[in-house]
């Protein structure tokens, strides 16, 4: 299997991404293919002693920012290492590609080189969000702002199947995003997707209130793309809050400083329960092919996880499961 | 100065209506009036050895549930403990009213009974959450789901007001929730809103990610009530969910316990920061009187802040101003 990485995406490249994807050939037995300037990966990469073995790297020169225009990804951009790296994907070149650089254009490029699954209307990014006893998926977290009841219900297919397949959660519980319980709350849009839901064959449990995403009411949750934005900004910065506030406490006095050697065990694991590393990246459901978004601050460890979770889309034939049940739902 | 409080709104009532009126009398200084049952009143207050001097009790024997339909406030419940205390309100034999019953109810009855001062679209539920280096106002928290730019604006404006005069903040820092910090960002809601705030005379600090709302990178966060509310529900929910993280931790082990007891003032000094009883309740911004919607769960602490918060609102003429603000926006 061959995996392309977008070199020059996210805060940290390209150092994390060649660390990162010398850590998946050795442990995922995967071939790599890196995009970017091929000089200063190479140099990179022997100024840090870290193996190129498995690893090719197609040279591009350009880069596309995140203060970018992201339909420049279509022209201005077209040779950028994000650009190129769906190329090969798209023309069969790789099976899968990974990428910690701008949503927007990833999010472009998804739908205009890498295309949709037929009869999807939209692609959505879905992020994985740690929450009480494991993991939800929230779709969309961003990609698209304003979004048709149709859109939704497509957004709960979709973030079904792979928490489903990937993520090994059987029949996952599907809610909708909204200010009540109640079938009758919300904007006309949560009306409309409410009803599609229902007649649905997914496991759809009813509305959520945002009270109960982080504690593990759900593992979907499905939200327009503005809503969604929201809640995972919100998510992380109030892990930030509260991690700076327990951080002063322990770090404030000496009895906070004994305190927390007492607690060092814990609190490792609470951190890295919390930690969105563990989960890899958020997947562009909805694109012919896998695309997986990495987060902007990916080191090389979110780099592994996020080549692996690129692995098991394609192994375990997600897109062609969400191809079937599209199939399936047009002639019911 | 004679606040009227809703007997049979909330959790904990009337029990904790009563005690936090007996406590705004002995400490503020202001009259009360409660309405509902008064014989439950009395028995509950004999039970408790409370006092109700300078308590005048107004008896009304219906209650409006949360889920009743809020309109219901104007027909089969205009007799409920909520709409009489709206009517002394409107009639002028009170100065303030605070309940932390039905918030769709309270919502309508500030509109049809209360009425909205001249020239305000629609009232606000505009609460105030507590973040890193004190607090800030969500301005719409979920009264009005779809909004218009104008609505927005006038969010703001009132918001503003309220943070200067009631929390004593020289020029609030005013902005507007959005997906990204760039003009260009969002939907046609937040274009058109961005254009009104640059326009006018608050101190607008232009869209504000949510990722920044918690760690005080605002004053006053505007958004429509379906995303204010979000934000709201979330907040709670994902301190719910740590507060929950932190016990386990303290209390899950030996080493915990006496980590616990080594913090136990910062812990405390921590959640106090964190409570929102600090701040009394969510006033509801736009209607021509003042109306407080404490907290569903409020206890006397909560109370007692609730109606000193109501106090404030009276003494420093807030809709005064809003009203000379609103008619000199209208001039220019």
């Amino acid at each position: 299997m061959k995996i392309v990485v977008d070199g020059f995406g996210g805060d940290n490249a390209p150092l994390s991404v060649i660390e990162g994807s010398a850590l998946a050939v050795q442990e995922l037995g995967v071939d790599i293919v890196i995009t970017g300037e091929e000089k200063v990966i190479r140099q990179v990469a022997e100024q840090h002693h870290i193996s190129l073995n498995k690893i090719e790297i197609v040279n591009t020169t350009d880069v596309i920012a995140v203060c970018d225009d992201p339909t420049s990804i279509m022209k201005e951009h077209a040779q950028s290492s994000m650009a190129v790296g769906m190329k090969l994907l798209a023309d069969g070149q790789a099976d899968a590609f990974v990428s910690a650089g701008s949503t927007g254009a990833l999010v472009v490029g998804a739908t205009m080189i890498v295309k949709r699954i037929k009869g999807i209307k939209r692609p959505t990014i879905a992020t994985i969000i740690p929450c009480q006893n494991g993991c939800f998926m929230l779709a969309d977290a961003g990609a698209n702002l304003d979004c048709r009841p149709e859109m939704l219900l497509q957004f709960g297919l979709m973030g079904s199947i792979y928490m489903e397949q990937i993520i090994n959660i059987s029949r996952p519980r599907v809610t909708l995003v909204n200010v009540g319980a109640e079938e009758t709350k919300g904007r006309e849009l949560q009306l409309e997707t409410y009803r599609l839901f229902q007649k649905s064959a997914l496991n759809f449990m009813g509305n959520i209130e945002a009270r109960e995403i982080p504690l593990g009411g759900a593992d979907v949750v499905v939200a327009d793309g503005f809503t969604g934005n929201v809640i995972l900004k919100l998510t992380e910065g109030l892990a930030k809050f509260v991690m700076g506030g327990l951080k002063e406490m322990f770090l404030g006095s000496v009895k906070g400083k004994i305190a927390a050697s007492l607690l060092m065990k814990d609190m490792k694991q609470f951190k890295k329960k919390m930690d969105y590393k563990e989960y890899g990246g958020a997947p562009l459901l909805g694109a012919a092919k896998p695309v997986i978004k990495a987060h902007g601050s990916s080191d090389a460890y979110a780099y592994k996880n996020a080549i692996r979770q690129a692995k098991a889309f394609v192994e375990k034939d997600v897109i062609g499961t969400i191809e079937q049940a599209i199939q399936k739902s047009k002639e019911a």
